[in-house]
């Protein structure tokens, strides 16, 4: 089961063309992250990154964009966890309109287990892994 | 010859582990681009999607992150452009620090040529297609 | 009674002194506004300015910066409505952490009753004074 | 005199009424004072607080908006140096569309000169105090 949340397109968020700038959907993403570690995992990304100096960094970024989003609408996004290799998690998310079947935008994160202080690799850790392969 | 531009990070730009914000990435490309019309193209991009209603949204966005920019950064950006299609353009970036050898990150972007009041793909203009084929 | 709302600090929102871009502020208090519009007064923000062309941009902003928020921090926002003048309102926001009796920021913003086709200056509609009156 | 800058409104930085989305000005102003410290002070504000520690956080910030700005504006924004005392510095902007006589928007901060490992304040660094003096 992908974990689902609501993401409300704001009032600065559009550009001159009169929707969605698309620099935004990366936030969105980063945001949906962030709430999966808190509502999946249980675990603060604030104090996983600030405290333990743990985190996710992308290395890579991949998003179709099919039909764009406009102020006011709200996105349902559906986060799902791909491959969970030696110190890689990729991450699939699905971007639909609120209540409506077809599908708006996806995308592809792949993220490395990373020591920020040494900004060096670290093998995904065993309560990460335990904790996506849950789902 | 790609077209080379230089983007200063800002004191804003980073996230909570010092780094560039991953979603500041495709900000940066997008005024890479809207310099590109303007001091290549000699098209004023603010002119061509207000007044002429013409654009080129992105359908398709792909990032590789290799090594962080931090606060202070000077970004030398190169873009190239890749194929042109009947309705698309593909963008090719490369960012490095200014002066390094090294690549910091790689993008690839594909436009669609688009009628922005009615969000319809339109064949590429030949003023376009000329001006990308002369690079 | 004021109202209340919670924004959570992203991990993109800080600056390279690792604590709240200053800019990001006004974009929070804006935030609050759409809140306030959608959950006091029963009006979709983004249908008002987008289906009926109505809005309320700001002409004066003032901040007071306190103390900081960090990455992580909950943001409990509260919102009064000052003077309701001719074609003005003034919006007051106290901003304290959550469960915090501390505040750490003040800010206050007049904005202005305005048709946003042609940018001119209305009348504070009847439906908002009313709206705004009961609070 | 003033120093004076010039800020080019890009593509994303508008709201859903089409004209500059007000949280952006702040940061526009941020970029200025980035830019007087490197080109007036010659003092790259990326290594000062970053390699220094010392920074100006802001304290207070006004804003009056008169005109709005649109996609693609250059904004000739001056910068002048108001009060300066024991620990704070005043900023002083005008913001004006490139050419124009006219006042588009003027803004107004309180920084206070901050140890930022600690987040104290200090009294004004001797040589920021004549390097603004001698403006």
């Amino acid at each position: 089961m992908p974990f689902e949340t609501t993401i409300i397109v704001r009032f600065g968020d559009v550009d001159s063309a009169g929707i969605v700038y698309y620099p935004r959907y990366p936030h969105y993403l980063h945001v949906g992250m962030e709430r999966f570690f808190d509502e999946v995992l249980g675990v603060d990304y604030a104090e996983l990154t600030g405290g333990r100096k743990f985190g996710l960094p992308t290395v890579r970024l991949e998003i179709d964009f099919k039909r764009p989003f406009r102020y006011g609408d709200r996105i349902a996004m559906e986060i799902a966890i791909g491959r969970v290799g030696t110190t890689s998690v990729e991450w699939l998310y699905t971007l639909r309109g609120a209540g409506e079947e077809a599908i708006r935008a996806t995308a592809r994160t792949v993220t490395v287990s990373t020591d920020l202080e040494r900004l060096e690799k670290l093998p995904v850790p065993e309560w990460l892994r335990t904790g996506l392969a849950e789902l």
